[in-house]
């Protein structure tokens, strides 16, 4: 038996946005307040695996949820990122980062140098900048 | 004084492809090889200071590089990433991951587990393959 998999069927998650094929999640990995990921629904492995259509759809909504951090959190860097070595179905990593969060200026994937600090995050705020972003034209 | 830009006043690099807007690089990060960096000419800090066609231009050639790296390579997975927190210009690191690589199956920048097998990259098939990926519609 190989175990399901955890995008396709997921523990319970905080879901800032979705349609038919893709989702956001406020992941909130402990010390990154704000990191969110982008699941496109479909069991896919890579990009490239996707019709162009599906990618632009896709990296579009990545990048508004770039635009919709930067505008409730100011960050100082925001990170993108798809690897899926562990999990080979094709989700993208949207990360606030901050001078003095725990692997800054490292990758989150580093060793952490510290605890950083602690910020809340206006879900709400966010959820609405996500939303505005996806029906600009 | 702040020290140059080492993305805008590169040290000699190995250009796969490049135009007036950006360029491919073999970066061949040790125990990584067929690590390509793709680099926006300008220097530009964020995925959404560029306008619209501008991103899809990048994007594309990103993922151009990712099937040229899959038609070349192989490999178990491709990461693709930009960050950025060091050097705050944009770039996007396109990585050919393999089972038993440094860090498998961690992220390239996660503590190194192991040494890695050594691997050829056919540079001119890897060139050919982008600029293949490039002329496709």
């Amino acid at each position: 038996m190989t175990a399901p998999c955890p995008l396709c069927e997921p523990a319970p998650e905080r879901v800032l946005w979705q349609d038919a094929e893709a989702r956001v999640i406020l992941a909130d990995e402990p010390g990154y307040p704000g990191f969110c990921r982008v699941i496109w629904r479909d069991h896919v492995r890579e990009m490239t695996d996707l019709p162009a259509p599906a990618r632009a759809r896709l990296l579009a909504l990545v990048l508004a949820v770039e635009a919709a951090l930067r505008a409730v959190l100011a960050p100082d860097k925001v990170n993108l990122a798809s690897l899926g070595n562990v999990v080979p179905h094709l989700h993208w990593h949207v990360i606030p980062r901050f001078e003095g969060d725990p692997s800054w200026p490292g990758a989150v994937w580093a060793p952490r140098a510290r605890e950083g600090a602690a910020r809340v995050v206006d879900v709400e705020a966010l959820t609405e900048a996500i939303a505005s972003a996806m029906a600009a034209p």
